[in-house]
């Protein structure tokens, strides 16, 4: 009989053709999705076209420009370009041309591109979203990256499981956003060091997917080898219309071996913002002191969702972008750009003030679209604040959901949305 | 009695408070706007503020950061906080945030801040675009804009004038893009060299203010000093809701001396095209032979105006932008963003797999938002592709309307409207 497992656990044992599988053990695992962008991607195809010329599966690697573009200068062109021309080399499925894309990490969830059991890797680190449908998901290096390209798998040591008990509700105003930044302010941006986050607890059934992708994103910025949560009938309901492809969910035993376990009660949390300059200076946005901003992004794999933009909106509609503040929204895709059209949300942001781009990665890694003068301050609903990430080494970048982050943009400081919203 | 004048001459004779002037002479001329944006702004301030610490005139700066905005790296970011202080230190009235802006000349007409019978100088060449409206107006460089920022006036020489008698109508699928394309590729890229290019004829009734906007703005891909057109009821139902500020609206005189007249017979234009690397470089679409095309930019300060975007969104509307395309749609400002969401054309654009972008300047220039790599062809509905202005040195820009660029965005290749419209 096999050991107690993890929900990852499980998922490395099935893809790995053992019976069981426990934490440290290394193992060679078959991969679902392997993942580049318009940054790693490149490297990644240098280095596979020395080990061969002919990949795994050409249905199962996604590459998604969506860091540097539309292009923001000559080398992320060129760089864009070996995408594309690997992309039509190998002929693989799920290339994303400008137009017709969105950032990685909102993508391939829409697309349906990720399900529930897989294991998958993608060459930039945010690639733990995909835990938020039930899949092992982890960032790798290019060089894995190139690997993976050319055999489909590739060898993990299996990590211990953290397990995260959610309890209660949402209170009003406070978001998925919310939770991940105060568990990474109890437990630290190096408490999870190669471990993996398992949501579970009752908690969970009152999330949106929305919002578990949100946790997920950030389970990286714990230290996080992968998050990952329980597959319920909210997460089948999202997949419902978009997963094509045959899937095998798995479960935690309910005797499963943790090396922690950690509760948070949702109904406690209030909006909260990580303070300059790492995810874990986690504060209620009430205690923070006064603070006027230059910018406020809202958008991002962690925020670009159309609910996201939703909460925004409710906040900005019928209000203006401070005069000393730069909004900017991002979709983060095609498709939530499309629905914000429709939903009147685009309309909203634009009559506030704010601009709104088209999907890209852009300021939250330094990439474009907004990037920080010395001294600036941002608020942003994206997911690492480090010294410099957004711009000059002397700026600032305060986290937080959409809600603090749009009624932030009103108030020319930080601020929270009961502060100004109804 | 006085000379016998052109439109210019007559506006500089006002503004140098003389009661004639005649081509070659110098002239001191008082000014009414003087604008700068992100790129020419910067050191134009650093020699304002050797010269004095007052500005002229805080309602006649205007200052628009276009160019590399939202930011697009630490160098923007930090010479757009720049324009940002000197405003808000000298308190001018028209400074433009982003988010609350536009490409600058798209936007100065939009806000009703340039008027007939002005002389208006920018710090940026296209700033020609005024002449629509029956102003003088030309580029100058960052010094010049810093003097004039200190003094409210500047010299000139008063350039000798070109007639261009427009007659007949447009026909269906020709626009004003092609009226002036035909003109450059007439007269050559120098062929107006210091030189006023005076519009005229009963050809003029029938273009719109679209129209004018973008054939003034390509009078200096002529080498033309300044484009203007005469002031008849379209100009004025243009301004009626736009300028509060009072003008005096002059006219050429009849007898007024002409170095050159060219008639341009309106009805016998077809949609063309200027190829590499010459705004004079021009052949009509369907003569060119098959040109297969990587990006098409619709916008810019020559055609990212409302009726622009219309006559793209028309041939884009229940179509798909080709596979091996990006169709990157830039609106002028955010008035003419939120119009085309009304109108329904964002969303056209999003369906046929067009990105959309905040207004800037962007790939313009080569600035960021689409920028070429090695061997990439544009179509673009922007003013120049010079050798790499769009990017690598080895990509080429075509120079085309918003109609032929919709177009080739479908087909993947250089091609007219009527290929794909109906």
């Amino acid at each position: 009989m096999a050991r107690p497992m993890t929900m990852t656990e499980k998922i490395f044992a099935a893809h790995a053709g053992l019976k069981d599988v426990q934490p440290g053990q290394l193992i060679k695992a078959k991969l679902d999705v392997v993942l580049g962008n318009d940054i790693t991607a490149p490297p990644a195809i240098k280095e596979f076209e020395q080990i061969t010329d002919t990949v795994f599966d050409k249905d199962k690697i996604v590459l998604v420009p969506d860091h540097f573009t539309p292009n923001k200068d000559i080398k992320s062109a060129e760089m864009a370009k070996t995408v594309r021309e690997f992309a039509r080399k190998h002929n693989i499925t799920h290339y994303f041309e400008v137009g017709r894309m969105g950032i990685e990490h909102v993508l391939l969830p829409e697309q349906g591109l990720v399900a529930p059991g897989e294991v998958i890797i993608g060459a930039d680190s945010h690639t733990c979203t995909y835990g938020a449908v039930g899949a092992f998901a982890t960032g790798v290096g290019s060089t894995d990256m190139a690997c993976a390209m050319a055999t489909g798998e590739t060898w993990f040591k299996v990590p211990a499981s953290i397990k995260v008990k959610l309890i209660g509700k949402l209170a009003k105003w406070v978001t998925g956003k919310d939770v991940i930044l105060k568990l990474i302010g109890l437990i630290g941006v190096d408490g999870a060091r190669y471990q993996s986050l398992e949501f579970c607890g009752e908690g969970v059934a009152d999330l949106t997917m929305t919002d578990r992708l949100t946790i997920a994103n950030m389970a990286i910025e714990a230290g996080a080898k992968n998050g990952i949560f329980p597959v319920d009938s909210v997460t089948e309901n999202y997949l419902q219309d978009r997963v094509k492809k045959a899937y095998t969910t798995v479960a935690a035993d309910p005797d499963a071996e943790y090396v922690r376990m950690v509760t948070i009660d949702l109904s406690k949390l209030t909006p909260v913002v990580a303070l300059p300059h790492l995810p874990e200076n986690v504060w209620p946005v009430n205690e923070v002191d006064f603070t006027p901003i230059n910018q406020v992004v809202i958008g991002s794999c962690t925020n670009g969702r159309i609910e996201d933009l939703a909460q925004a909106a409710s906040i900005l509609a019928g209000r203006q972008v401070h005069k000393d503040v730069r909004a900017i929204v991002i979709p983060g895709s095609q498709e939530v750009y499309l629905e914000a059209v429709k939903l009147g949300y685009v309309e909203t942001f634009i009559k506030a003030g704010a601009v709104v781009s088209t999907p890209t990665c852009g300021p939250c890694l330094g990439g474009h679209m907004g990037i920080l003068a010395k001294g600036e301050r941002a608020v942003a609903t994206t997911n690492r604040n480090f010294r410099g990430r957004m711009g000059h080494v002397d700026s600032e970048v305060y986290l937080a959901s959409p809600l603090v982050a749009a009624a932030s943009a009103v108030l020319g400081r930080i601020a929270g949305p009961e502060e100004v919203g109804a």
